[in-house]
Order: structure tokens, then sequence, then C-alpha cells
């Protein structure tokens, strides 16, 4: 029997958030009404706001309530004329937190995928050659994921960029700074040595 | 620099959450704004309404949204005559699951802890008291955790059955159905041999 129905309701809503199963979900929710029904009522606001709010930058295609999110709305950083491409809004996050880059970014949203369906329209290469033929960067860092389909879409960007005579380069792969190598995989190894430099 | 501030501050609201560090509501965050906003628009409202009106039953204080929880509510429950006092209401979760008990509730919302300045007053045994006085009921089950302070408040109360004389019985403690012995904490083994049973 179920004494509160709300609470059932309130658990199974819960679960909507990845990684959490009907235990996490009870745990959250005898939290929050023994404990926290203030963060909770702040959370239930935030979250309406940021799902009814955050749309796509309509230069970069990242995640922002605003027409042009911050980057692409940043003097400094539009003229720096260095573009770099990803898959995700994530890895803008994980680049903006190295504070090693100081351009823009184009967010492709995914990957090529033909077998799903996803072709270059799907991952807004046609808006990435408007923006590449009118306002030619001095060059692109192709910084897609190093993963079979990351490659090939990196690779097809690449051919983009020599269209237009625009400098493309790919992001590093190797042995991850403080890793050990004999816990590296092959593959990551074979990279690190055929992308060995002279010292 | 954040790219977007509603998507900094949700990350942010999502860490009210138990169990949530900065990296999962991260996850969690990209995950309901890129495929499940439904789903996150929903748990804002639910997260609202709950917190708004769920509060104590006024007569198990076990979480509702009503005047009476359910059970209490329920007819042929309150009629059992047996009543379970527990220490919160994931307890009476966890008893309601076994579907092995169909008599009503007391949810003490914690235990006797004198140090914490938490007495008989503050786990509601004045209510319980004078509940006990006018509707007496056959047996009170105490069901309070197997701690120093579960043992301590299940004493109290069963002192004060006494005074009206009502049975007061206590769950078992031992070994749990499927536990190998050798993994089982000495504590327990000691509850399992004193509590044993002539078949
Ligand atoms: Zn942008
Ligand atoms: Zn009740």
């Amino acid at each position: 029997m179920r004494f509160s129905p709300l609470l059932s309701e309130l658990i199974d809503s819960l679960t909507c958030l990845p990684g959490v199963g009907k235990k996490s979900a009870q745990r959250m929710a005898f939290h929050l009404l023994e404990r926290n029904r203030e963060g909770a009522l702040k959370l239930s606001t935030v979250l309406h706001n940021a799902m009814e709010h955050i749309r796509h930058c309509s230069q970069c295609r990242t995640f922002t309530e605003k027409d042009l999110c911050e980057i692409c709305a940043h003097p400094q950083r539009s003229e720096s004329g260095v573009l770099c491409i990803v898959e995700s809004p994530q890895d803008v996050l994980a680049v903006e937190q190295t504070m090693a880059f100081d351009g823009t970014y184009f967010v492709l949203m995914g990957h090529l995928s033909p077998i799903d369906g996803i072709g270059p329209e799907e991952i807004g290469l046609t808006i990435l050659e408007s923006q590449l033929k009118e306002n030619p960067v001095s060059e692109v860092i192709l910084a897609t994921n190093p993963t079979v389909e990351g490659e090939a879409t990196a690779h097809y960007i690449a051919q983009l960029c020599a269209k237009y005579k625009i400098k493309a380069s790919r992001i590093a792969h190797g042995v991850p700074v403080g890793g050990e190598l004999e816990y590296i995989d092959g593959n990551t190894l074979t990279h690190a040595f055929s992308g060995r430099r002279t010292l």
C-alpha cells in the first residue's frame, strides 16, 4: 500500500535522472522532504526554467538561454580566429575547464553515423560551411572523440576546410598525463608512438 | 567561462540531491536537456507539489499530503488493533513492501538521544501516550532499529505500554535469511543465539 500517492509520484519522477534507480530515488525523496525542502523547491524552479529556456546558440550550437552563447558573444574570443570543433556541449565544458583555449567553438551535437542516418546536414555541417565561407578563420581545431565515428567526422571536416584553404589540425592522442604505460590500451599506445615528437 | 548561466545554475541545484556531486550533476543536466526535457518538466512540477503539500499524518506522523495517511484512513487496518512503531517513513515503506503487516504505524521521526536534546516529547511519545490511553490496542510491535538508541527507545516505549497494560513485542534480530554465518557480525550472531526458538 502506498501511504502517500504524491510521495510515490515523486519517487517515480526522480528515476528520470540518469543513474537513479528506485532505491536511490526513495533515498533522495526522503532526504529532500526531511532535510532540504528549500533546496528542492529551488531545484524545481531551476529545472523548469532550464528546460523552458535553454536552446542552442545560433552560431556555435552549444546550449544557451540567449540567442548567442556567452563565448560567441565575447568579442576577444570571436576575434581569436581559432575555431574548435567538438561533438557535444559537455566537451565545450571540458575544454573550458582547462582554460587553455580562447577561441570559439562549433558543437556538432553528435558525429557522422551513416548507419543511423546521421549525415553532414544532421551535425550542422551545412551551417559550418556557410560560416567558414562568410567568415574564414585562421585555424580549425578538430576535437571530436578518438572513436571510429569521431575520426571519420574529423576527416570529413578537414576536407571541408581544405576546400576553403583553412588550416585544420587534430588534437593529439596519446598517454594521459600521469597515466602509466602498462595500464594504457594498445590503441592509445599506438597513437602515442605515431604522434611522438623530437625533443 | 560559463557558456550558459542557467545551465550552471541547474548543475549547482542538482547537487542538492544526496550522493550527487558536481560531475554527476553535469551528466544529469546534459542528459535531461538532450534527451528528456518532458521528464524534467514533470519532475519540476512533482517536486514543487511534494514539497508544498507533503506534511505529517495527524495520527501516525508518516509523510502524507492529506490529514490522515492512506494507512490510517483504511478501516480494516485501523481495526486490526496492532500498532507498529518505527523510526522513519522509510521504515514504513520497507515494512509495507513485505506485505506481512496489516496493522497501523506510529512514526517517531527519530529515536531518543539525550545528548542531542531529543527526548520523549521530540519523538512524539506524548502523542503516542494519549493515543494509547484513548484508543488501547491489543499489541504494540517495537520495530525501531537494532542500534543502541533504537533499543533504548524500544525499552522506553515498552514501559509506557506496561503502564497501560498493553502487550509490547520487539521484532526479532538475527541472521538475515540467505545470510551466511561467517559473514555476520558478532553482535548479530549473539542476538541470533539468544533469540533461538525450539523446533
Ligand atoms: Zn555560441
Ligand atoms: Zn497515518
